[in-house]
């Protein structure tokens, strides 16, 4: 069973390789009748897309959607949503250099053991383009939730670039500055350290947080399918992430207790006194916001040379001369993370409704 | 789509509720002709088992497995192979008392909420009783694996309890303790830690690491279905886990570099120089050591009284009184991880090989 | 992608081969809070065993349905419902006869060839034994439906045996005979031709009929999973099943127009003149009654010898001497028959209102 | 679960209105390094094309194949293979009268009732249109199936043409002729008798077989993914369908027994010495020639005025004016059901591979 398809009764198929004539995807159960918002899709793909400045890559792409079926009259239809988005600026050139390389960091090696023949250009289908389909659908999800929840807040931010931290307490969103940077006073700090990093080719690794507020409690199944495990997959799916945690997450180590206590909204009804959790039990959605963070990697493409083997078996070393990187993919991950998270509580909403029905 | 399904070409799927008659699975995908070796697996059921020593839940069962199908003179069908363990110590008397009451840290809550109804007893489907199942899956699953890669040895261990940290360096297996400890020093440091926790009715997170050694370059799904992605959902399904990380895993975000370099073996074959990547990159195998970890928070049942509400939306105390709980959960999750690991490298060999042929 | 799973948001997994200890299933997505009613199950289980007079099979088994999960107070969890039924009557040593031969017109031979081992006693998973678990399946989704549309009424009968066709205008139900025959006056014209089959040492084929009332236009998933082509499979699944139609089904290759004209029902609600399309349009339900037919061979087990080959490659003769076979299997296959219906439509019922919520 | 995906390990998704931009799909899971075909895929499209001559569709496109994804240096990456083809001659105004007309024999009714709206220019997504990626995805897993098995020969024909019935012994293929027909004598006869009705504002039915040769035992699944289940399905879910039968078919009924006997080739390897079985028992391939027949209804459009309702709830009466439908329409059908048969053999090809290894 191949792997490019996320969800069960809402799902997301993405298709596309780095540097072949297009990218997109396919939305498969899209809620009949909904009023789609084409300028918040846009919205998500331009905050995804590079080129925004000096400390994000280069590559510069219009990203403009285009939608292929599953609309008609400005509404979905119940059927399969297809969409692309052109590749425009694939300068493959750049990568002809690489097509006997297998560079270090990058799925290169793997990909030619698992299936024997490669698109060198861009890493082909691991280039992280692929996440323009992500965007795309995971925006459309986010529409889809909040048409059964209209209080859902979706929001994501860049915590830590390398031993910067930010305090996380009190995220408000609407974070107007190209980090994705709660806190203002720490965006020149960020800047800095970037640049300093990118001067000496290095790059840096980042933390990223995302909150999801006005979630009903009891999304997400038993036993294997609980929303925590499948917001783990959604996250740890994105390239360059190798952490994924939910609350409290890693700190559970060491605390001496597990809960969070419950007591009596102001109407009566139960609610949880803490949020250690992180909205989430027993795999279950408490009605306490969702708050999960991942850990991505520094890009591996930097201008240090690296030592490498050929297609050949020499050995080599790599640099990335021409390459257009982020210094930090981490940035540009908030709104991919944001994509993940949505097309998991979309699929859990309607997985809910089909079995148990309307709440 | 329910939840109670793990894998796509081998599959776990698994039923039961902690006080029922008894709990199962079923196998389905397992390659026919494999001679099954039921010490092995009943070895596993008895890693897992609680009541081991007095620091871990006095539940006592024999939990003695007993296949119903799949397997015949000793030899594997390729059928459907069902199994189930008897729930025999089942004090569901215990449970009256909570018959109304949610129980803070528990999947009570959130199951009335989805479910409308509700098996109390001892959590009912939310137990980690039923990880059993999961354990007899793995078992196979790792049985599987070595017949497909003969040299796969599976490991896992307790890093740390609470502030208590093992150096993971050189983890060797065959830790002969309790605690799944790969570090003979640190035993009695845990022991004192616990026992002075439960004295407090208080109860400690836990550190957990999985390696994998042995498993071929090539093992993972783009784009969704990485082996890293799966491997965060399964081991994030499992009851407490709160966080996931793959190789370096939150270390990268301090990183100043994200890439392993490559040279040659002895062989001449290309070889990866070292493992921070965990032995997956872009989603597939390297070749590498795969390495996971994982946290679990404290148990929630503990003999603090906890502020809750009950089914009649009243603020009560919840007290553990007669429960025969963990005071440190993540000690018995060792053999449950490992499983899970187990299950996502089969389902993903069998994967490989049906869509790419014989390596 | 192993194949013993029945649906997708309420889906039926079975186990189990014909000399087990027992043979068993799953269902998994029911419904909560659904009181289910066991004797109902019992008796779709009671309509299924053979034994019930001289012209079915002589196997004996009481058939007695054990629940194992899923309930909770005599009502549904939603977790899955997991149950078994004892192979009491398991005569195993009739079949070591058949351990080096492969019975033509049974699975032995493709079995042997697929998995290189197979349990020759009964015909092991091929066995129609492997049907009980479709009967409980099937019982419980019929429940499932009810609670959807109150005025399902499901029915089934055997439309002809051998040359001898019931008219089949008119099925009313209930037919108080163990042919399941809708017109007393066929009963001992049907009873005396198996008769004198039996006496030749021969079995006969059947036409059987399901027909569905009270379910609304809706269900049904353009484009591949459409309402009859979930039907075609899950009837042609059966054992000896050879064919499936729906509605007119072949008689259409002479008909010279496609279509059932509309008019206007009493309270001014479309509805269809005619029901040639047998309550099935596009895939999609139209609200007439589903009409589905399908057509069973004679049982490949009779007292005539059939030329056969060996494990060890030698021509000999195969012939059922101490088998207790039915000479017309077709007419045990309406309460199976009934039971696929049940499971497809159970299941589009949930991914109706997953996808577009309540009617 | 929505419905657009077809197959497991081999899988093909599709989307598009008849009336949209284009139409597509995906294919994924397809085996890397497989040279692919172009001049074989876009043959059967020409195959399935309308606007052949003057008894089909007058619709006339050039139905040009374009591969967006999963092909380098025209090679298989393993990767989703993505393609569409245009919708250029969309007369959209031709359909305009109709949208606030159910017509009758479409799926118009349907859709409106199961979603609350709909494309009604051509049916939308329930056009035959969609068709085309089934016969793009056919294709390719024709030439998937021969990379397994390379003496494989599938072919299809029109046996029967309203009541004017082919002999359908030894079909040969390379049928020159607009009908797929295996008598060039029955040529002029369904020629005049669809001329006939095509005057009167008729249409025919037909009956279609696909036999494939090559198939070796072993493929297919216990107990639900028969391959004959499957095949019920594929076949099932093509436009117009009303009925599926393997082997004898419906003939079966009034046979009076139930197998083909076994003997040995000139090699001693067992063989079958008939094929009533028509290539499949107990649901798996038996290395015979695998045979299926199909029925198809007549157009639904015609020129003959058909009673109806509007979406307001009055009656009318609805007529095909200047719609550009084939008088039988089961024609086209040939190319559409040999692509659902290549669709099921390559998934079940790649399954057994994956459970069960090399042959």
């Amino acid at each position: 069973m191949p792997g490019n398809t996320f969800g069960h009764l809402f799902r997301l198929i993405t298709w596309g390789e780095s540097h072949g004539p297009s990218i997109g995807g396919i939305l498969d159960g899209v809620p009949p009748n909904l009023v789609l918002d084409l300028d918040h899709i846009q919205k998500a793909l331009d905050e995804r897309r590079p080129g925004h400045h000096s400390l994000t890559s280069s590559r510069c792409e219009k990203d403009q959607l285009e939608i292929l079926s599953g609309v008609f009259e400005g509404k979905t239809l119940g059927t399969p949503l297809a969409f692309q988005v052109g590749n425009e600026d694939t300068r493959s050139q750049d990568y002809e250099a690489y097509s006997n390389l297998y560079r270090p960091g990058h799925g290169d090696w793997v990909y030619a053991k698992k299936y024997g023949h490669r698109d060198y250009r861009g890493g082909g289908r691991s280039s992280a383009r692929e996440t323009v389909a992500r965007v795309v659908g995971g925006a459309i999800a986010e529409q889809v939730l909040r048409s059964f929840f209209p209080s859902v807040v979706m929001q994501g931010c860049v915590l830590q670039i390398g031993p910067h931290r930010v305090d996380s307490q009190g995220i408000q969103g609407g974070f107007d500055n190209p980090f994705f940077c709660p806190d203002p006073q720490m965006v020149p700090i960020w800047q800095d350290y970037l640049q300093s990093l990118k001067d000496q080719g290095l790059s840096a690794g980042a933390l990223l947080e995302i909150q999801v507020k006005g979630i009903p409690a009891g999304l997400g199944e038993p036993v294997f399918d609980r929303l925590d495990a499948d917001l783990a997959k959604a996250l740890m799916s994105i390239n360059a992430v190798k952490g994924v945690e939910i609350g409290e997450g890693f700190g559970v180590v060491t605390a001496t207790q597990g809960f969070d206590e419950m007591g009596l909204d102001s109407q009566g009804n139960p609610q949880f006194l803490s949020n250690t959790s992180g909205g989430i039990l027993a795999g279950i959605s408490t009605g306490a916001p969702i708050v999960c963070r991942l850990a991505l990697k520094p890009t591996s493409s930097t201008r240090q040379p690296r030592q490498t083997v050929t297609q050949d078996g020499e050995v080599t070393s790599s640099i990335d001369i021409q390459g257009r990187h982020d210094p930090c993919v981490g940035i540009r991950a908030v709104p991919i993370a944001k994509a993940m998270v949505a097309l998991v509580l979309a699929d859990h909403a309607l997985r809910w409704r089909g079995q148990c029905g309307e709440r």
